[in-house]
C-alpha cells in the first residue's frame, strides 16, 4: 500500500477549545522567553517514524486527522493542515471548520513557509519541538523565514504535550531476538560492516536514530509501534565502542542478554553499553565533548534537529540515508528466502479469503470489516505469524476512492455483487513482511471500472516487466506505471512503490518508485519494492494493483557497455482478477505476462494450498488462474 | 541535436609550455595576493552561454578539447578536465597526456570538488575567474572546499588571458531588428509584462545577463557568436527605467536607434537608457548603493559570481529561472507560425540534400564535409536564412558514434552504400530556428544496424506520441524513449531533449527532457523542445532520430481532475528512413504513427517542393513516404 495509518474518523474532531488552550500555551513565556506567533506540530516523532506509538500522535490529537503523513501549523488567526493527494478526502472530513485543508501538490496550494509569511506580523517567532523536526526541514524553514524576516525557534517543552491531558504512556515491549536463520548475518557483523564503512569514509563515530535501522542492526525486534516491529531506542557506534539506548526493564530478560552477548562479550570491541533510552542527548553530548579535532560523526539529515545541533558543526557529516538504510534496502539470500515463503502463506490466506468471500457475499453479510477481520484470521493461521503490517484496507464502492480508508464502523458498508471491492493488506512474519493489492468485482463490473482496472494493470506490467539498466534510480520508472492511464487522460495522485522491510517497516528507503523525484538511490539486485499503481473515480470505486516486486538481474539479447540489466520478479502471488480486465485492451506481450504470472502463482501457491489441504481455495486458485486468450 | 561545438579535432594539442606558464602565472602575486595552488577554467563567459565567441573560448585554449561542456582544472602537478558522455571520445583525442580526462556520469569519476580534496596540500588556494563562474557553481564549489579546509578565490585577472597572446577581440556585429510580424509582442509590451510580474513578487529592479533573453526581450538580434544570433549585452530593469549595456558602437544605425526609441521615447518609463558594454558592474554598485530596505533584487543563480555578489546579499532574490526564460520559452501564436514556416523550408532544403546523396553518393565522391557543405547551400537557398543554427554533425559509419563529432579534414570519410549516415544540422531563420537528425543507409544496413534504429525509433514515436497530464515535466518523459533499447539491454548517455528557441539559441531552457532530474520548469502548451532519443555502437556506427516538436493540447477520452493533457506536435517535416526499420519490431501503434507522419511530411513539404519547382527532391519525398505495413 502507498502508505498507512487511516482510522478513517468520518466526524470530524472538535478542536475550538483545544485551539484556544494551545493559543494560550504560545503567548505563555514560562514555554518559551518570548511569545510564540505559529506553533508547527509535524507529524513524526523523535525517531521520524511514519507510523507512530499513540503517544506521539500529537497532530492527530489537535485537529483530528490521522493520516500517516501530515503536518499542521497554529497561528493567532488560523490554523492549517498540509496532507498530500492520499488524504485529501480524508482530512477534510476528519477536521472541523477551525482548520484549512492545505492541498499539497496542487499548484494554487501554498507551501508552509510561503503561508506562513503571508499570515504573520512582522518579526514572528515561529515554534517548533527541535524532537520531532528532521535536521533537514529545520534547515530549509529557518533560511526561508529568516529570509523573510522572521524566526523559527526551539520549544523544548512540547506545546501539543502542554494541553494534552490524558496522553498515553511511550510504549516498551518485550524485545525479541533474531537468530541467523532468519537474518543471514549477525549483529556484530553488521557492526563491523557499519566500521567498515566508517573507515572508508574516515567517520569515527555514527549515531543510529531510525527504529528500523536500530532493529535491523540488532537483529532485535519489538511491538512498540502497532503494524512495526520496532521498539524505542538510539544507538551509537564508534569504531570501539557500541552504546545502546533503551528502556534498561526490557534488557532484564536472559534471551535479550545472550543475544547482545551483554553479560559476556567475546570482544570488547563488540561488547554493546547499555543506557537508559533518555540518555542519548547528554551522552553524545560528552561523546562530543571529547571529540578530536579531525573527527567526523556521521548523522542522518533526517534525524531530529535536537540530537543534530549536539553535534557541533564542525564535525557533523550529514547524509540523506545511512549505511544502515542502504545494507537493510539490500536484501541477503535468507532474507529473500524468508521474505518469499512469506508471501507464499500471504497468498494462501488470501486464496482463501476470496473463496469466501465469493461464498458469503450473496447472503448479504459481509461488511468491509468482516472481511479485513477474516483476512486477519487466515493469516494468523499462517506459521509465525506476527500480526498486519499496516491497518487493512478494506473497501467497497465509492469507499474505495479514498485512498487510505480503514474501515470504521460508522462507515462500514456490506460487500455486494454490484460493486468494485478493494482490499490492500499485508502481514508480518518473522521471515518476512507482505503487502498486498487486488481489486475484485463478485459480480458483474461495469465497463468503465473494467476500463480503468485495465489501465491500471498495463501500468502494473509495465513496471513489473520492465528491464533498465544497472544503477537506474526507481523514479525514472515511474511513467511507465501511468502511460496508459495518460493516454486516457487519467492518473492517481500517489507514487508507484516504496521498500519493504524483512520482518520490518512496511515503508523503508531508500529506493522506490515515484514522480517525487527525491534523493533515491539507484535500484540494485536484492531490493524489494511494491508496484501498485491506481486510478480513483471519486464517489465511485477504486482500483489498485500492488504486488511486492523484488529486484533481480535481467539477461536481455544485449549488454552496453558491460552496464548489465536490472528488472523485478514478483513475490506477491495472488491472482488478479481475470473478470476485471477489458483483455481487448491488452497487447498479446501482457496477456503472456498474466498468464506466466498466474502460471507461478498456482504452481507455488497451489503446491502450498494442498501440502495445507485448503482444497477450496484450491479449486478457487485454480479457476481465478486460467489463462487469458 | 543534444548539443553543440565540435570541431573535431583528432589531433591533441601540445600542452606541456601552456601550463608551465600557467602555473608561473599561478605563483605570481602580481594577479592574488597569495600563490594559487589550482586554477578552475570553466567552459563559459561572462553571460554562462552554452556557445561562446572565439575570445572566450579559454577551456580550449588551454587543453585542446573544443566540446561544448567541459571544466579543467590545473594544480601544481595535475591537470584534469570533466566532460560528460557525449565527449568521452573526442576529449580522448584532442587532448594530451598532460590531461586527465574526468568522465562525468561514471561511478568511479570524482566530482571536481573530491578530487581537488583528494590532490591538494592543506590550506590551499583555488582560484577562478568569478566573471565566468556561475553564483550558483561558485557557492557549491567554495561550500565542499571550506569544510575540507581550502579556499576559493575570485582572480581578477583571468590566467589564462594572461598566457594567452594572440587571444581575439570580443566580437561587435550590427544588430538586426525584428518587428511584430515576427516577435508577435513588441518589446515595450515585453518589458511591461516583466515589470507586471516584479510587482507580483515585490521585486524592484531585475538584472538580465543572459545573451537571449536580452536579444529576446528587445527584440533584437545579433551575430556575436556563431550559430547564436545574440550579441554581447546586459540589461537592468527598474519599475521606471531600462539600462541597456552594449558597444555604443553599435547604436549609431537609425534603424536600431528608432527600434528603441532612443531619440524620441513614446513613455518615460520605456525610455532606454543606453550604457558601454563594461560599465554594468559600476551602474549595479550605483544602483544598489541607492536601494531602500526592502528593495529586492532579481538575478539569476546561473548569473555570473562577479554581479551576482554586487547586489548585497539582503537585497538578492536568486532565482532558478528568470521570468523571461520562461515567457521565451512559451512561444506566441505568431512565432509558432515562424517556427512552422522555418521547419517546412528546412525540409525542403533535407529532401533535396536526401535525393542528391542518393544519385551523387555511387560516384563516390561526397564526403561528410561536402554533404554538410551542401546541406548549407541548400538550406540557404531558403527565404528568411540567416545561418546554421549549430555546427552540422555529418557523420559516417564509426564517425556516427562520437556523438558530437564534426567533419574535418583529417577524420572526413567517404559517404558510401556500406556504411550508415547520420546528419544533424539546423538552421536560423528569420522566422525559426530549425534542429534534425536524420540517420540512413544508401545501400543494405545490416540487420543489427536495422534493430538498433527500430529501438531508437520506437523511443523516438513513444515521446511524440506521448499524453500526459498538464504540469507534467519533462524529466518524467525521458524513459519513454529509452524503454525499448532498454528491454534488449542498449541505452545512449545523453538526455532527450532540450528546449528550442524561436530565431534564438537551438538550446534553451527552462524545460527538457532529460534522465537528469535538474529543475526543469512544467511542460505547457506553446513551448518547443526536441525529442532524439540515439544509440552509439563505439567504432561503428550511430543512430538519431531528432525532430523539433510543439507542445499542444491533447484531448483524451477523459480529463481527470480537469487537469487537462498534453501532447507534442511534431514540426520538423523530414521522412525517417523506411529501409532502417525492421517493421517486425513495430506495433500497429507505431506503424500507424509512422504513416501519419509521412502522410503529413507529403501533405506539407510536397506542396512546397512543387511550389518551388524542386521536383526531384518531391519525387523522392513521395517514395520515401510511401505507408509501411
Amino acid at each position: 500500500m502507498a502508505s498507512q495509518k487511516s482510522d478513517t474518523a468520518m466526524s470530524p474532531k472538535i478542536t475550538g477549545e483545544l485551539l484556544r488552550l494551545l493559543r494560550q500555551a504560545m503567548r505563555n513565556c514560562k514555554y518559551f522567553s518570548e511569545p510564540i506567533h505559529a506553533y508547527i506540530v509535524p507529524s513524526g516523532d523523535a525517531h521520524q517514524s511514519e507510523y507512530i506509538a499513540p503517544c506521539d500522535c500529537r497532530r492527530e490529537f489537535i485537529c483530528g486527522f490521522n493520516g500517516s503523513a501530515g503536518t499542521a501549523i497554529i497561528t493567532e488567526q488560523h490554523a492549517a493542515m498540509w496532507t498530500d493527494g492520499r488524504y485529501f478526502l480524508q482530512a477534510s472530513q476528519q477536521m472541523d471548520n477551525n482548520w484549512a485543508l492545505m492541498k499539497m501538490g496542487l499548484k494554487e496550494t501554498p507551501s508552509q513557509e510561503d503561508w506562513l509569511i503571508s499570515v504573520l506580523p512582522e518579526n514572528s517567532k515561529v515554534g517548533v519541538d527541535p524532537w520531532i523536526i528532521a535536521a533537514d526541514q529545520w534547515k530549509n524553514m529557518s533560511k526561508a523565514l529568516t529570509s523573510a524576516g522572521h524566526s523559527l525557534v526551539a520549544v523544548q517543552d512540547n506545546l501539543i504535550d502542554v494541553v494534552w491531558t490524558d496522553r498515553p504512556d511511550r510504549p516498551s515491549t518485550q524485545l525479541r531476538t533474531l537468530g541467523l536463520e532468519y537474518t543471514g548475518i549477525s549483529w556484530q557483523d553488521k557492526i563491523t560492516m557499519l566500521r567498515g564503512k566508517m573507515t572508508e569514509r574516515k567517520i569515527s563515530w555514527f549515531v543510529a536514530t531510525a527504529l528500523d535501522e536500530i532493529a535491523w542492526l540488532f537483529n532485535l525486534r519489538g511491538a512498540d509501534i502497532n503494524y512495526n516491529p520496532v521498539f524505542f531506542a538510539y544507538a551509537i557506534v564508534g569504531m570501539n565502542s557500541i552504546r545502546l539506548f533503551v528502556d534498561l526493564k526490557r534488557l532484564s530478560d536472559t534471551v535479550v542478554r545472550d543475544h547482545l552477548q551483554l553479560d559476556s562479550p567475546r570482544r570488547p570491541e563488540l561488547s554493546v553499553q547499555t543506557f537508559p533510552y533518555e540518555s542519548v542527548y547528554t551522552e553524545l553530548q560528552a561523546i562530543c565533548a571529547a571529540l578530536g579535532p579531525k573527527d567526523k560523526v556521521w548523522i542522518c539529515d533526517k534525524a531530529s534537529c535536537a540530537l543534530t545541533q549536539v553535534v557541533p558543526k564542525a564535525h557533523r557529516t550529514p547524509i540523506p540515508y545511512t549505511p544502515l538504510c542502504l545494507s537493510k534496502a539490500v536484501k541477503n539470500a535468507t532474507e529473500i528466502k524468508g521474505m518469499k515463503m512469506a508471501h507464499i502463506k500471504d497468498a494462501v490466506a488470501l486464496c482463501e479469503l476470496f473463496a469466501w468471500l465469493e461464498k458469503e457475499i450473496p447472503n448479504g453479510n459481509v461488511t468491509e470489516i468482516s472481511a479485513a477481520d477474516k483476512a486477519e484470521e487466515l493469516r494468523s493461521q499462517q506459521k509465525d505469524f506476527v500480526g498486519l503490517s499496516f491497518p487493512t484496507i478494506s473497501s467497497v464502492g465509492p469507499n474505495g476512492a479514498i485512498i487510505h480508508y480503514r474501515p470504521l464502523p460508522e462507515t462500514n458498508r456490506t460487500l455486494t455483487v454490484n460493486e468494485v471491492y478493494l482490499i490492500d493488506s499485508g502481514a508480518q512474519y518473522i521471515d518476512g513482511t507482505t503487502d498486498v493489492t487486488r481489486t475484485v468485482h463478485f459480480g458483474t463490473p461495469s465497463a468503465f471500472e473494467k476500463e480503468c482496472f485495465t489501465y491500471v494493470l498495463k501500468g502494473h506490467i509495465a513496471v513489473s516487466a520492465a528491464i533498465f539498466p544497472n544503477g537506474t534510480k526507481g523514479h525514472l520508472l515511474d511513467s511507465f506505471a501511468r502511460a496508459a492511464l495518460w493516454e486516457s487522460g487519467l492518473d492517481y495522485l500517489h507514487g508507484t512503490g516504496h521498500g519493504v522491510g524483512c520482518f520490518l517497516n512496511v515503508h523503508e528507503g531508500p529506493c522506490g518508485i515515484s514522480y517525487k523525484t527525491f534523493a533515491d538511490e539507484p535500484l540494485e539486485a536484492g531490493m524489494i519494492v511494491s508496484d501498485e499503481p491506481g486510478y480513483y473515480e471519486d464517489g465511485s470505486f477504486g482500483i489498485r494493483i500492488e504486488n511486492v516486486v523484488l529486484v533481480v538481474p535481467a539477461k536481455p539479447k544485449y549488454n552496453y557497455r558491460n552496464r548489465g540489466s536490472l528488472t523485478f520478479e514478483p513475490l506477491t502471488l495472488v491472482p488478479i482478477q481475470v473478470k476485471m480486465m477489458n483483455t481487448e485492451l491488452l497487447t498479446q506481450k501482457e496477456k503472456d505476462w498474466v498468464n506466466e504470472y498466474h502460471r507461478r502463482c498456482r504452481e507455488v501457491v497451489g503446491v502450498e494450498l494442498e501440502r495445507q489441504g485448503r482444497m477450496e481455495a484450491l479449486q478457487w486458485l485454480v479457476r481465478e488462474t486460467q489463462p487469458v486468450v
